[in-house]
């Protein structure tokens, strides 16, 4: 059949690589590249049938339109901007002038994509959510394919499959085999969290990896927008923030302009945008431009000019936080801020001596982490105003600080994993896992294939705990990453994260992945974004910057 | 002073990092920034001294011409090049009208920089060897600076320096400080290995790369260019190797102008390309368009189908040396080629009734390393003919198999590597290390400083054993990097092997180092590399790709 000598070749071309190792290095197993049934599906879905009927797409003529019965049609921007968008991908360099075809003559030509929104709500213009519908229907056959979706999120998904399924023959045409797919997540919050503060990310490098996240169909951008190295968030009610604290006050800095245009290009791409402002440690670039906010330290009975965590016994700093997170409550439009709460270093605190007498006074003895629960307790209770719900890390929940049922605790730290997702279910709250994920840590080798074997929900609890566990998010931290490498040492690793949260349980055949992620990594290279390679092996085209 | 002022903001601005760090991360000891009293100077001159006086650089009048008593005229293209390349690099955004001055008025303004080839024979048409003189002295000073080099490839390195002392002031007006400069390398041989088997790099990676390796004043280009994967270079003797050893035959080979380029790109930058054509391991894609060169392997008494080392026993694998060699030897002009010769796996021999018979002929008992040696020794003497020294990997010399005198022993293992060192200066061969320098392996952290922290010659002998290391090489074998992660991955890591084989011995201090590396590493990324970070850190120009 014509359709599976196209497929073989392109999988062949695309993803040709070799088992072969330089012996210099120690390294995983070598898996071998065998085309996978599925082509280069990523992540999987969760029910594929592709068949071995092969129909042509025309760049001329082929279409991507609304179908009659959509609830969503042309003023849907968001929808018509993904047409586009896919277009382009699909299509890329082989643009043809147009051919008027009175009468189609060619019946293996697939001559349209119907894209049917069927829930009366489309949502088209609004916000993603946790509670959003992502699922989606896709019919390739003749006389035209039908992807069929509840909401707007899940026909975007369904538009990066199409585009996934879509191949060259042997002769460059552009084919998609006939196929139905029906499909939705595994988990509702799919994240990947980049680190502004350590380097500051250009808007550029932000939207190309919004980019990427959308072909993997990630629907979290955790922006962990500030920490103790700079502040980049410029506060419209606080501007000396930015001011004082970025690493440049003009050229480091993202303007409320910028944010808009981060959070509504996710918003295009079905992801959303949750803010971390991380209290009360990781914030030294706050007491720059915001006096009396953080703890003075001493040295013996004077200050020593240095300063410590947020100054949780001074009624400014409430003042402060309730402003400021009242801004952030306007300007980020997602349902929920990550408040952060990890790490906090009490050695500061033990200094002071007016904490030191604020301590004697509420009773909490030499326990400092009575002392952090005070402070979050007053700030959940100051978010709780701005009708945002919160995320916080694990320390929160592991000092004891009381929660709304609602909360979502962030599993990061990678010892005891198991045992705290226990713990954290078992109490009843949301959980996100991030442990197995921090993609930081780099070795030689594919370590793809740990992020990719980890099973989220391979914790003790009952059934009703398991369901607690919302997702995860891989985590790039800032430390050794710019504008120079986020890129490829985000791409493909936080793939193998991509398709663990999205993809069935069952589906964990290495082998299979393996050959899945060679292409769709050699698809995202195509579509400019450096992403980097898995083993020694080659795409037909090449990475064309350096 | 307005030069000490300006040299302290230049500092600030570029390199400004900090000393805190993400705790969920465990790294090496963090390095505050400090400014360097020698700047940004990488790799750190011989003989350094910068004044405070400060003079400025008019984009729109400054020139750097040849003396008049220089050697080396208008015709030396390979000059006249570098100062329109070094021009670029000073003022690159900020070009000017040209003012027509008739009298200079400013006393602050340095004009020139008149560059004087000393020797009558100026080599700039030749190419760079081993032997090559690299020294140069450098004055900056009224009425004119003074870049005196016996040779071309002095020059080249005192352009670098020059632009390295090049800052902005705080106004943005381009200075430098009044400077006295005498330099030469502590070692001759100075590389990097690039691999071009198991990833193909397109000649713009090549490029960029050789440019880097020139502002960090390496002088080796040692490509590996074939390997198991795959065989890109397009020999026109055998042009069935890369037909079908390549992973494809047209968009991933070299063509014979591709070399070319690549030769004459890295001579104008006084950098010497290494060829190295492995054998007889490490040769799977050789086999492909060279049928029975390589040994076939047996499954009991039958032929597996598979393939080995370079089969020793034919006269015929002899003839094709000969011929190949013979082509390499014309096509690559520098003086040695790289022999390879490690990591050869005596299975399929053992396995082969007539390798089996050939060794009882020979005597060779069940000694497979002495069938290595007799071929290792045919091929040595092949080439020999060509009028090429070798390179060989160390296991050569560990088999006992016979060298020239002028062979170079390339030491890579990472254990023993001492007293690896120290049998093969006693056994008088020239020596090249790469063990400590294996930049694949990759970590978390700044391991920038486990490579600077190296001492060539850290290894019990005499001094005559000593001067019997030329140098060494950073080598980023290509399993995990191909055009989407390998420049970043290279540097500033590359970087600290650099300045340790150029600058004194006495030059260790790792918190200068940190601070000169931060800001030469931003330099890179405003000359459009990038090279990623070394800690938090910003520069003030982030890199504009993504």
């Amino acid at each position: 059949m014509a359709g599976q000598v196209g497929i073989t070749f392109i999988l062949l071309v695309l993803g040709s690589c070799w088992g072969l190792q330089n012996n210099d290095v120690d390294e995983e197993p070598q898996l071998v590249f065998q085309p996978s049934k599925y082509g280069s599906l990523w992540p999987l879905p969760q029910k594929v049938q592709i068949s071995e009927v092969s129909l042509k797409l025309s760049s001329s003529s082929f279409r991507i339109i609304d179908a009659k019965e959509s609830r969503a049609g042309a003023s849907c921007s968001l929808l018509q901007l993904a047409y586009r968008r896919y277009y382009e991908y699909m299509f890329g360099g082989v643009k043809k002038q147009k051919v008027n075809k009175s009468v189609r003559t060619d019946p293996t030509e697939l001559p349209e994509l119907q894209v049917w929104i069927t829930s009366p709500e489309s949502e088209c213009d609004g916000y993603p959510a946790v509670s959003s519908d992502e699922s989606y229907e896709l019919s390739v056959d003749q006389p035209f394919a039908v992807l069929k979706a509840p909401k707007v999120w899940g026909a975007l998904h369904g538009l990066e499959t199409f585009s996934q399924l879509v191949y060259e023959d042997e002769y460059g045409a552009k084919s998609i085999n006939s196929s139905a797919i029906s499909d939705f997540p595994r988990f509702a919050h799919r994240g990947v969290l980049l680190d502004t503060s350590r380097h500051f990310l250009p808007l550029k490098v932000l939207l190309a990896n919004l980019e990427t996240m959308a072909m993997n169909k990630f629907n979290v951008f955790h922006w962990h927008i500030v920490d103790d190295p700079s502040f980049p968030y410029l506060s419209q009610t606080f501007p000396e923030l930015s001011q004082k604290g970025a690493y440049h006050p003009y050229t480091h800095v993202y303007t409320p302009a910028d944010v808009k245009m981060v959070i509504e290009f996710a918003r295009l791409r079905g992801i959303r945008v949750v803010s971390e402002f991380d209290t009360p440690g990781h914030t030294q670039s706050w007491g720059k431009g915001q006096p009396d906010l953080l703890t003075p330290c001493y040295a013996g009975s004077k200050p020593s000019g240095t300063f410590g965590p947020v100054n949780p016994i001074l009624n400014s700093t409430y003042d402060f936080m309730g402003q400021f997170f009242k801004e952030i409550s306007t300007v980020f439009p997602d349902a929920y801020v990550h408040l952060g709460g990890d790490e906090v270093d009490f050695t500061c605190w033990k200094s002071n001596p007016d904490i030191q007498r604020f301590m004697e006074q509420q009773g909490f003895g030499q326990d400092y982490s009575k002392l952090e629960s005070f402070y979050i307790q007053k700030l959940l209770d100051i978010v709780t105003t701005t009708n945002k719900g919160y995320i916080i890390w694990q320390e929160v929940f592991d000092n004891g600080v009381k929660l709304k049922p609602d909360t979502v605790v962030h599993v990061w730290i990678g010892s005891g994993t198991n045992s705290e997702m226990s713990k954290v279910t078992a109490a009843g709250y949301t959980t996100i896992l991030s442990a197995p994920w921090y993609l930081d840590y780099i070795s030689v080798g594919q370590d793809w294939q740990k992020y990719y074997r980890v099973e989220p929900l391979n914790f003790n609890g009952t059934e009703e705990q398991k369901k607690l566990v919302i997702g995860g998010e891989a985590c790039l931290w800032g430390e050794y990453v710019d504008a120079t490498n986020l890129t490829p040492r985000l791409w493909p690793r936080a793939s193998a994260v991509a398709e663990r949260l999205w993809s069935a349980k069952e589906v964990t055949d290495i082998g299979d992945a393996y050959s899945r992620l060679s292409v769709h990594r050699c698809r995202l290279v195509v579509r400019g974004i450096p992403a980097e390679p898995l083993s020694p092996s080659f795409c037909p085209h090449e990475y064309k910057g350096i």
